[in-house]
């Protein structure tokens, strides 16, 4: 019962949806000996944390943090924010995760109205537009990379029309941050979220967020209270800014992670690792062509760091993925909701996104498949 | 920019109100490799976690685990589950965590009665069952450890006398679990939460949780969705029970810490542990008297983890507690609340609570105040 079950922790290679790989240097980071939240060593780290957040979210929004959960809870801290009951909120779904975030902003009490579109497929920025002026939302959702599907939506022209409608843009970012393209200021982004487990290759455990000063002066003009106090941003803004106000206790070793997790990120430079992954995308896609694997995403808006293929006809989706776990450690995701069975999630994130790894997983699928 | 930092992370004794210093062994599990959310392995550890919880709790509650997040977010959790709008919740306040236990309640649409005591003492637990055949309420929520005054709330006839009432008892053990007897099942508890950071000596980020038969009824029997996501336990308890359904990504690493954290606490037995609290707690006060320093709290209920003492008459609070992280890398804990500036926490919580770590805290005292 003691420290042998660490002992037997499998050796995984984790291409499936996030978790990916992480580092040796930010598990060793998370394994430095525990301090106080108030201790000033912690806090100056905090602070470096929060600025090399906003230099990966292309960002010099002040409101820049992590929050302590994980991105769904990143979701919901904008989301019980953001809205207030009867607030109307308008939602683009073409997967799990926009359908998770109608969820989440029904239980804030939002008046929500959806757009939706077939999984696998992206929304044009012009739907999405014409939908905000028809709708006049106070809030408007969508998701950057959608996990579930491998679809990756375009969205540099949302911030700007939001802006002319007086909406607030919020984005899931949580698959793209840190191996995709996400210019938070540039885009005019007005609120988003991610995860830390994904191309940020940091364990799971927290979710990145920015907020631009219309989302901050939306928080500020509130009329009720947050209906969450765990992730009520008129408290945890002052933990994280300058009075140093105790909340809730952060997670203290999640954090040393993530300060060196983005370190690692910031020494690649953001666009050698978005070129990397785009690279070792097309190198997974030309692998899985000859052996007849189909992306089920739009090709011409296929995610790089998540790749969502058909399940191969006549073969056992679970038994397949057993065989790869057993006998090559290797990791990869089954489908989710509509994928369910159907499709299989290979992810190349972060630290995971090697040749190395691709090539692994195409021979191992050759001879499970062969 | 790179490891660097971490390699000047200053070496402290954690003596404040949590966190606390962490066993080597538990810093060394979380470092280790992390594997997918939904592997066999991993979730086989998230049995055993479960199971350990309940080893610690003194119960045998299926909807035993760890919520993602720390221990207010257990307390949310509780309370956005258990209470649904108009709920009638009566909340015994007596400091900070209290306090903080009304929001929570009033922020789930909860109409929230309360009684009060003044800081530092406890509620005759026939105030409070009397309380409870006044007011009638859904919910009552209590506070077994105030990690604010020092206050050790006596609970055990609260829960026999809620069920006649056909009201829930929900008590917050952040801050006692592991460091003095929590007895879910004997005490009658319907629900209780707590943290890792305090007598369990795991890095925070997580909150365990426990709900007995009437709990589980009562969500069950719920009219309307749970306000957070996040926390909504109809969907988290089917990722943690036998269908493993995908709900959010759990925190990997801190899990692992916590299983390893649980191990420790096992292996040394709860009864053996509650009396090193209960020793190093008198060795502490018995060496505090002679240099005039008494407690805050009521003598006949002062928490064995969480010593809350005056600061002496002429001392300049935040001077003497810099002097003791700078000179000895000793944290304690100032205030909070009404004590601001005028106490001082001392924490002996778990893996810190030595003789070894009380008679140094007594030496730098004296340096410094003499």
């Amino acid at each position: 019962m003691r420290s042998e079950t660490y002992n037997h922790i499998p050796e995984r290679v984790l291409m499936g949806p996030g978790p990916s790989d992480v580092p040796a240097r930010v598990l060793e980071a998370m394994g430095r000996p525990t301090i106080g939240h108030l201790d000033p060593f912690f806090l100056s780290l905090m602070d470096q944390v929060a600025q090399r957040l906003r230099a990966v979210f292309c960002t010099t929004n002040a409101m820049t943090l992590a929050v302590s959960g994980t991105g769904s809870a990143g979701m919901e801290t904008l989301a019980a924010n953001l809205l207030e009951p009867a607030d109307r909120a308008l939602i683009c779904i073409n997967g799990v995760f926009g359908g998770r975030m109608r969820d989440v902003a029904e239980r804030c009490g939002a008046q929500v109205e959806t757009i939706e579109k077939p999984w696998g497929s992206v929304f044009d920025q012009d739907e999405v537009i014409d939908a905000m002026r028809r709708v006049g939302p106070k809030l408007v959702g969508i998701v950057h990379a959608e996990t579930s599907t491998g679809a990756h939506q375009p969205i540099d022209r949302l911030g700007a029309a939001a802006r002319d409608c007086g909406a607030l843009l919020m984005v899931d970012c949580v698959t793209s941050l840190g191996g995709a393209p996400v210019r938070v200021d540039q885009w005019q982004i007005d609120a988003a979220y991610s995860g830390t487990q994904k191309c940020l290759s940091c364990p799971p455990g927290l979710s990145p967020i920015t907020l631009g000063d219309r989302a901050v002066e939306a928080i500020d003009a509130r009329r009720s209270r947050v209906q969450s106090w765990y992730l009520d941003l008129t408290m945890v803004r002052h933990y994280w800014g300058a009075d140093r106000a105790y909340h809730h206790t952060a997670p203290i070793n999640m954090l040393y992670a993530l300060h060196e997790a983005l370190g690692i990120v910031l020494e690649e430079g953001l666009e050698a690792r978005w070129a990397r992954h785009v690279e070792m995308h097309e190198r997974l896609k030309a692998g899985l062509a000859p052996m007849g694997i189909d992306y089920v995403s739009d090709p011409a808006h296929s995610l790089p760091m998540l790749n969502a293929v058909g399940v191969p006809k006549g073969v056992d989706d679970a038994a397949a993925r057993r065989r790869l776990l057993e006998e090559y450690g290797l990791e990869i995701g089954g489908g989710l909701g509509a994928f369910k069975g159907s499709a299989w999630r290979i992810g190349l994130m972060g630290h995971a996104a090697t040749h190395r790894n691709v090539d692994l997983l195409l021979a191992a699928l050759s001879r499970v498949l062969g």
